[in-house]
């Protein structure tokens, strides 16, 4: 095994991001830079903001771009909104709402956790609970992640919005929908959702390294009378019709560019159409699964089907089977890139990307050379996993 | 059905050529011009020959590279090797000899055939017989279409030659390796052949446009002496130092970039495991259509298993089964493109190509989408297809 | 000095041809092959079938694309119009009818030759004097070469109608406008032109491997009654609705796309914009010749100043000046690439080309650059070249 | 004028920053994304550090590589080093280091200054006196910027190492080459620098939205015991082998396959050629000005001829002459980018960035550009600015 020779064709990304980079994106993030005065550069800018603004379904947000990633995405809502000692309700999903939390402690903050299920979204109950409990309302913020990107569950966001109203709290509503964004439907204003945060690299189709974040009015308030120290991540500073106040210095010009012609696609597409292929391409995913499933070697992470991610499937590995190695032979033998696990669940699942540019054929050579690797790993699975899926595109769209 | 709508994703291309361009070539392709006096030009060209003689396997014959496709291909060859009223032997292979000895006798040539038998490549008794028969030695060459792209049938050079040799016949070798070279394994020099000619659209993952023609020291006599008119095809004008010569005019440079590029690809990968990974996915795409077969309303077209290409397998549909529509659903709906039938064959089979710049992950995609598209079309097909060529694939790699 | 090594920045490229290929060229060549029945081809003929008559001005010719260079798509004329022991007259404007004639003579045309002065376009008197001769009417077509690339000399075609008009003669007009489409005005209907011939890599921007021949009724009449034996370039063959015959064979794929690009941005700046950019260049460089030339070293090789074209500029140096050194420190010092003299003209003069996908600044750092190769040579030159290209500039646009 | 149609030909960038950037990057940048587990990611990265650590002379500094602008540099530097109320020293360069001081009082730091004289460099006498003073090292660290880009001054780096020495003083010297890496000379561990901060767009000649910081282990020990609070910036939570961690989360693939394409170059090249390259193209800008300023209208804006610096050049204009109508002018006329004045000096400089992937042709189109433009707008000026640009060029390369 060579890993490093040329390979030849393309290998099949399947990583939950980043993701695929179409064609129309990868000349966008080709063009030389313009200078900072071009008249170019206000309307590139203007369009990603419109076209952000129509994509997350608000007219009321003000959106922010960072040349960062998700992280850096998250960087910038906690210095904005945390203030040293202030309290966050992080509502358990696994491994990115603890690395949240841990960011928001890092800055002083204190999140106040509910607990991950594992299989399973987050309970709207629990959340409703500790907000009902929080009579003094130091509970500034609730952070949740849409669909954790580790264990391909995505939660209820209207529920949640109805537990915040039903304890009559006035937490900022903060979503993460970095791993659903333009493949799961999402409607900012619609679900009062006061922030929303996001990345190029997965549902977006562009390179790793650009974050965003939407902020209301509601939380510019609360950024406003925050007294956290930061200059490059401050939302009020970012506040300005200059570009180079818009980006704390020279924007990050060929990301912007690209996200322009991903959010053209996307639009071109229409995004009702995007959402439906990926949930079509997602049934297919889950109907390989449960058909390998039948012998009992593995099986879908999330148990509760309707919180099945559209962008990722997680597959737990039973007990004496290398997840890893499976990978590596799937990824070197195979050519098919799929993930591994995260945190505690390293090596008790992988996970297949099945977001972004991503089309029916790519959906079935994925699941066919996974499947190829699970035999040559000489992992028993039931025979008709690509046989389930090819049945379920059928009758998608038929 | 709306195919002219951006196509999510990456539709797989399995055309028998124009195949997938890597990356590489693409960008060598991109490469601003130089001018025609620039010292990176005769490198170029010169690199371009030395790699194409290293992959004929040939240190005796000139290589002459044409802006032109395959068919100008033939007619260098036609102009410069046939003279008016002179004879060629032209085994029958399907289509494509069919075109070959139409364009001989469009030069005013005569075009001598060997009968052509469905699914069987060509045979080399009634290739000697022909040539034991021509006692005056009137056919000047025998023109030989290695791998028939319409049939997917390949035939056995060796045998050819050892026919020729067996009548102790003069005849000229000649010997199309448009849809064979690097992809299957072939030796000029060897194999006594005296002109081979390609183009850059098949195995060798160029864009369509660049056709070359290796001619010996024996074809180039014959041209020496051969009166018909001709300038831009003229090997004795082409062979000079000067580019401007070489190219009858202005190099085509964006592809002899791209072949200096692809053929530097190839090199790297080694040019027997080229041919192992193309034998590879061939047995994947073979075992598949086998399982399928099981049901009796498609088949493998080549019966003769030996002479079963590489490069591209058709497929006979059963009478009352549309192969057309069949391709239209596998492009329009599950993003795989086939090739169709051509000439007599056009709607009796449908052609999957596999060659080129092609892995396990694609093919199985490949053929996965198809299954998708017979079923949609409700024709009936044994149903282990995809998982025959998985176990094909997993047995090949072990 | 290294010229092989990478050179920072851009080299500008001042060659007559081939020019500098735009990002939205590159971009369309860079797109993945379609497989031949994709919906996508269709559409891609047509925009490039009906974009080059646009461009052309000509609402009667059919025209015809071939994968080869311009000598090709001079030899798809001489194929189809010249029968052996026919006749042509090919005015002499240096190089390049030339070569022209020399090809039509390798078909076994009889190619009438009219005097060429240096210095000087085309004589229409002369032209007219030869067809007037003609009484019997056996010469069958003027070829004529509306831009001498070799000397950037640019007939007069209205004059040269007007000629065989006078002559009342049948002859069919043919003209290459290889160098001077897409840079100088050219109407094909209104100037009575039967066939033109053009390539891709000059005025239209892509790279070099694309030839173009447009006909009218009265040529494919011609062709009809053509015996000469030929395939490839052969118009009534071509004349289909499919385009696998459009094209005999593949069509040049990433060609047309690159076409169809460059059609459209033509288009889009307005092709009398086109025209008046490319004048206005052309004014800037005579400027600084006319400024240099004081020195008595160097002076414009088009002594008729109206017949200078505005494609390319041809310089003669005085004897004892080596042209061909100054080329090399131009490219190898100052990155500046121009062309050499052709044929008689080698060391004698050298070209700067200024046309294509260029503008004010590109064609002064060409000057500029060109005066330092000038002053790093020794060459005694007038001092003020870049500021009377700048004067010249400035004074256009006001 | 109407900016936003589509420019001919390539308009020359002539910004110091974002610069030009080269094929080879383009490419780089283009290729698609890895899954984060594939075995070429740990290779990219690693190849990152140490062709950073090559270009910056350092072998005993970390690196770390964030996705950010210059300006996020910035922040992991003083969100790092500067703890809350610490004093910084930031020697006045003008616009970038009244922006550095601002950012580093934003985080509750005390930003000591010196006074800034226009045209001159900072004066290291002056930061000898301010250390001297600081008899009870409350000043932690000296920010410098080493090439203002606003002002195109660069600073003496040694004699500002040597004040630091002269003073015994401990204080971390942390150096901005954001304007100069790449371009002028630099030896981090010669010149005993603790942090290096740098960012992609420049020198580098990468798209914009990379920054880096080098950070020896001094630096290291400060930022331990330093309880600002931080995530994304930290230092020590990115001291990790995985690449997760390195990066706090995804990396920015794209932006580091291109830096990596880059330091490529830039070591083929030879960094000792670039830096030679960067002062003979300085001095044909400087040759220019100079000619240009007899007439009095505009001249050098730094004053001190060895603190010119080689990437940018500011030329400041005589009041009542509109520096920003003749940037729109060179721009949208002559296809020329210039930048304008920052801050204070907004209207009355205007800057040519002669940094990056630049050449000899490159820099006269741009100098004859800027001259039409001063024409067309009427500004009087030396009439040997081209001239003065040539000589300088042939001279350097004789």
């Amino acid at each position: 095994m060579k890993p490093l020779a040329r390979i030849p064709g393309m290998r099949l990304l399947h990583s939950p991001g980043p993701t695929r980079v179409p064609d129309e994106v990868v000349n966008a993030m080709a063009r030389q830079p313009t200078d900072l005065a071009d008249a170019r550069l206000p309307l590139l800018i203007s369009a990603c903001e419109s076209g952000m603004k129509a994509l997350l379904q608000t007219e009321r947000a003000d959106v922010f771009f960072y040349a960062a990633n998700g992280h850096g995405g998250w960087e910038a809502v906690i210095a904005n909104l945390v203030a040293p000692g202030a309290s966050v309700l992080v509502p358990g999903t696994g491994h990115f709402s603890d690395d949240w939390a841990e960011q928001v402690e890092a800055f002083g903050g204190r999140a106040v956790r509910t607990p991950y299920v594992e299989g399973r979204p987050i309970d709207p109950a629990a959340v409703e609970a500790v907000l009902r409990d929080d009579t003094g309302h130091r509970i500034g913020a609730v952070f949740v992640v849409h669909t954790d990107t580790a264990s391909g569950t995505t939660c209820d966001l209207a529920a949640l919005r109805g537990a915040i109203d039903a304890a009559a709290h006035p937490a900022l509503f903060v979503v993460d929908v970095v791993a659903s964004l333009a493949a799961a439907p999402f409607a900012m204003d619609a679900l009062g959702v006061n922030v929303a945060i996001g990345a190029s690299q997965k549902g977006l189709m562009v390179h790793p390294g650009l974050a965003f974040v939407a902020a209301d009015a509601r939380a510019m308030e609360v950024a406003r009378g925050n007294p956290t120290p930061r200059f490059y991540w401050d939302w009020l500073r970012r506040q300005s019709d200059l570009s180079y106040r818009k980006f704390c210095g020279t924007p990050p010009l060929a990301h912007m560019a690209g996200l322009e012609a991903a959010l053209g696609l996307i639009a071109a597409e229409g995004i009702a159409n995007v959402h439906a292929r990926h949930a079509r391409l997602a049934r297919a995913v889950h109907a390989a699964v449960n058909a390998w499933s039948e012998s009992g070697t593995l099986r879908l992470f999330t148990t509760v089907a309707s919180a099945r991610s559209v962008s990722v499937t997680a597959i737990e590995v039973s007990p004496g089977i290398d997840a890893e190695a499976l990978r590596t032979v799937a990824r070197e033998r195979f050519q098919v890139a799929v993930a591994g696990g995260l945190g505690p669940l390293h090596g008790r699942v992988f996970r297949i990307g099945h977001l972004g540019d991503m089309n029916e054929a790519m959906i079935l050579g994925c699941l066919a050379g996974v499947e190829a690797a699970l035999r040559a790993q000489g992992i028993a699975v039931g025979k008709q996993g690509v046989e389930a899926a090819i049945a379920a595109l059928v009758d998608a769209t038929a």
